[in-house]
């Protein structure tokens, strides 16, 4: 029997529709791309995002066409989320801090009608728009006087296009299913891959968001997202900042420290969002001017993990520090470090432990951990496995991809491998590619890397395995010593002893000039691991 | 297009599954029918709630089949909830203040098979099982030993009842649209109608009280739910604590000041919900005994009105007073009276006027206000019209009942009367078979009474629209003076000249030695109106 409830398909344009009824006087702060600050409301928002859909249902563009935008975080951007996505088109982010050559297979991968962009982006656009036969027409978020003269494509200022119509529009409506908004995961390897997320993922992606343990926002708070737009959906904070009313600040193209500082404190933000190397800058800038921010209440971080002594300088200014961690493909929200009772009455060392975890999944997200067989493994705070995740804005494929990405149970492998805990807090210990696997046992790169840059000759340490006749892979050390320095290998292991089981100790320290990196700054261990393939480990012959 | 995300339905089961898991060791603290506090936890709720599944599954309760429950708060009956539900059936909470008579006819209707009961309501069963036809069993929730002798068909004491089977079982899986719950309204007038919650609205309308602008409770709250699980769907509060890992307190059946306050005060009760009578005997008990509680957060008051002095009483003690307003129609929760930014550093008189609104709805629910005609009417904070609601957990229709419960646009009528300002802040401010209807325009008879009661020798007031020749209705003020009081009709009239619109004046006053009441105290209008149906008005000849 079915409940005789009504049917009110969850919608994204409904969030902006609430935001403009119930808080439409609430502001959204820009530091605009042109210069000054500027100030909105969500109802001018709904209102504009409205012209917005009508232009683009004027165009011809219908339920399930995909419309780019390459653009940092302003209430214009925000607009077009709201306006694409509210007649049944796809809202694709792109990310502008990917190599132009990927930013062009993007585009073609997704088949990309229209290019919204922002003016620092056009010349990069202008540069591949040869090579982009789906783009019709570029529209260029800013207004007549600012508009630059450029050969792309019926190229138009953002406030000349919308002016074209007269807002007297309405929503289009149609199932929850339907596909809202895509972005692309760009992995060290293969092609990128696109998540498509749904109305109704990202509408309960913000309803979860909004509790009070992840990241919980009110009409009463301010929310700075440094976390763009185009980065993993804006971790939700697009919709659900409007759901609640609160009040929005967006930090444009500048995201220094003192230009981020100085947003939060003019604007009195209490809440924000991003990634360490933001609030390192912040904290730097901080530190270095003696200042403070007497209305930050809390510090969203996630991307990457956050330092130890980041949680600690953030605790103590009396801001919440919220580790959090997901991935585009979770729309992103997986888990936040809140606090829950057991943990609330430890003293600072311990605290800043369950701080750094990862911290553990609201309701909607269903986590378990596996060997390489699937089987589950023990919640024990020790075991590691491979991370998997289900729930309704978990990926269940990816974009012109035929490839099943789910177990029997309906879970994705996150790639990463991690411990949980009795209390449900999980600890990142590696990526499963990077992880060890030593005699059927796994062995995290990541902890003998912490450990090794402990030394204080070490400026930076990758492991990785290394084929081994009788344990199939063992860990080999890769030390970069810091300018001047030299060292060797016993001194290294010796470091190391008795810090970590026996059977996790390297069985090598190679010494190298330089450790490759990513564009975006991670370790290359493909190229590591090309380097040191035919590598002899002094334990191969025993 | 549709969206590539997981197909993951909102079922209620998984909320329990989700607090066992994570929230495992979060205690479930009750004081029991038998006497002794007893403590729980989620995991083991969830453990026994399966039971409770197996046991109902091994007696062939199939999907659709409805299990009444009339009972307590206790960490029991929230068993039986999650076990009901869990295999599809429908858990039918039913009333056990209402009259003898509706609670025999409300089983009937329902056509439930088995009746959940605590030992409190057995003598009530005992009186109608003889013609309660459908009802195959009778669960009493205690143990053998504390088991009457009863010749209830099948009785059995629930811990033996949950001890034949082993507990190794399975949810089953259905459609998030599959019904899990009912209740039934009980109006002054007309059989109660039967509101059908599915899985979907239960789960979203947790959700959306999760947030802090809403209940917002957290893992590291506690919650005594004073509002009772089998009135209004309990506020949802037996699905929002567990999604947030939130410590309940279920207070059982002693709802008095001082068994409230022993348990707040004992458990460090963070937040709280139930109806003004609860919290009028919370407040004498200790006002009268000097005491506090220093540990309560948030009140949240709804079923109707909360006094101003009340509103202040919670406030001066550093406890914050949320009013709310719903109903069984919305799973209930409709509005939420937390205060907006613009209302934050408003003195203490023009705060409390915010405070005592009804409050603002959350994201999920859609407010608007009609004359008779179904015109939308402004939100200006002054005019009154019909309250339409719309969302994912409002009713759509009634229970075996064939009749069109919402209008073209899919919207729900309240039956009340209210206004909305600009702020999206709502107030009731009559019921509309109540509102007086004076030459198309209307009259608040709740605010005629409120003023009229002001006078010093009323006692109570009650106004309704009496017939006119020119203005189809007038309002005829009633009177019952305090005893050994005298008035004229002059003097109270005088008393409210000048603090009301002129038109809105009664036309006269009629004084009454008594004014009627129903059961659960409320004015019953119909009775006056039967008794004044032909008065003839003075205005009337003019």
């Amino acid at each position: 029997m079915l409940g005789l409830m009504q049917d009110w398909p969850l919608l994204c344009h409904r969030i902006i529709d609430h935001a403009a009824r119930i808080h439409g006087s609430q502001e959204v702060v820009t530091r605009s791309i042109e210069g000054p600050i500027v100030r909105t409301t969500y109802a001018e928002i709904r209102s504009r995002a409205l012209r917005v859909a009508q232009r683009l249902d004027r165009q011809g563009v219908r339920l399930g066409d995909r419309i780019a935008t390459i653009a940092w975080n302003t209430a214009r951007h925000l607009e077009c989320w709201y306006g694409i996505m509210g007649i049944g088109a796809i809202c694709h982010t792109v990310n502008p801090r990917l190599f132009p050559d990927q930013i062009g297979w993007i585009i073609n991968h997704a088949q990309d009608r229209i290019v919204i962009t922002d003016l620092t982006f056009v010349p990069i656009l202008e540069k591949l728009a040869a090579n982009l036969p789906s783009v019709e027409r570029y529209v260029v978020l800013t207004d007549k006087a600012h508009m630059p003269p450029t050969p792309l494509k019926n190229a138009i200022a953002y406030e000349e296009w919308i002016a074209e119509v007269d807002g007297e529009f309405k929503w289009k409506e149609f199932d929850e299913n339907t596909a809202a908004a895509m972005c692309y995961t760009s992995g060290t390897t293969g092609d990128p891959k696109g998540v498509l997320y749904s109305h109704r993922s990202n509408v309960l992606h913000a309803m979860m968001a909004n509790n009070g343990d992840a990241l919980g926002t009110r009409a009463e708070d301010t929310m700075l997202p440094v976390v763009p737009l185009f980065h993993a959906n804006s971790w939700g904070i697009a919709f659900s900042a409007p759901s609640m009313g609160t009040k929005l600040v967006m930090p444009g193209a500048k995201l220094d420290g003192a230009s981020v500082y100085e947003l939060m404190s003019t604007e009195k933000v209490s809440h924000t969002a991003g990634v360490p190397t933001v609030w390192l800058m912040l904290l730097n800038h901080m530190a270095a001017n003696n200042l403070k921010l007497p209305h930050l209440k809390m510090v969203v971080c996630g991307g990457s993990a956050m330092p130890r002594s980041m949680i600690k300088a953030f605790s103590d200014m009396g801001i919440q520090p919220r580790h959090a961690w997901g991935m585009t493909e979770m729309s992103p929200l997986g888990t936040v470090s809140a606090l829950k009772p057991p943990f609330m009455e430890l003293a600072d060392e311990e605290r800043l432990d369950v701080l750094q975890t990862q911290g553990y999944p609201p309701f909607g997200v269903q986590m378990k951990i596996t060997d390489d067989a699937g089987k589950e493994l023990p919640w024990d705070g020790k075991t590691f496995g491979r991370l998997k995740v289900r729930g309704p804005s978990v990926a269940g494929a990816y974009y012109r991809l035929d490839t099943n990405i789910l177990d029997d149970e309906g879970y994705f492998d996150t790639g990463d491998v991690a411990t949980i805990d009795a209390h449900g807090y999980m600890r990142i210990t590696d990526r499963s590619k990077d992880v060890i696997k030593s005699g059927g046992e796994w062995i995290s790169s990541i902890d003998l890397e912490n450990l090794a840059v402990g030394h204080p000759k070490v400026a930076e340490a990758a492991v990785i395995g290394v084929t081994h006749p009788k344990w199939d892979e063992r860990p080999l050390l890769i030390v970069q010593l810091k300018e001047g320095q030299t060292a060797t290998r016993e001194e290294i292991l010796q470091f190391m002893e008795g810090k970590i089981a026996k059977w996790w100790m390297p069985d090598d320290v190679a010494f190298v000039s330089a450790i490759p990196h990513t564009a975006t700054g991670k370790i290359l261990k493909t190229a590591l691991r090309d380097q040191f393939k035919e590598y002899n480990l002094p334990t191969a012959a025993a």
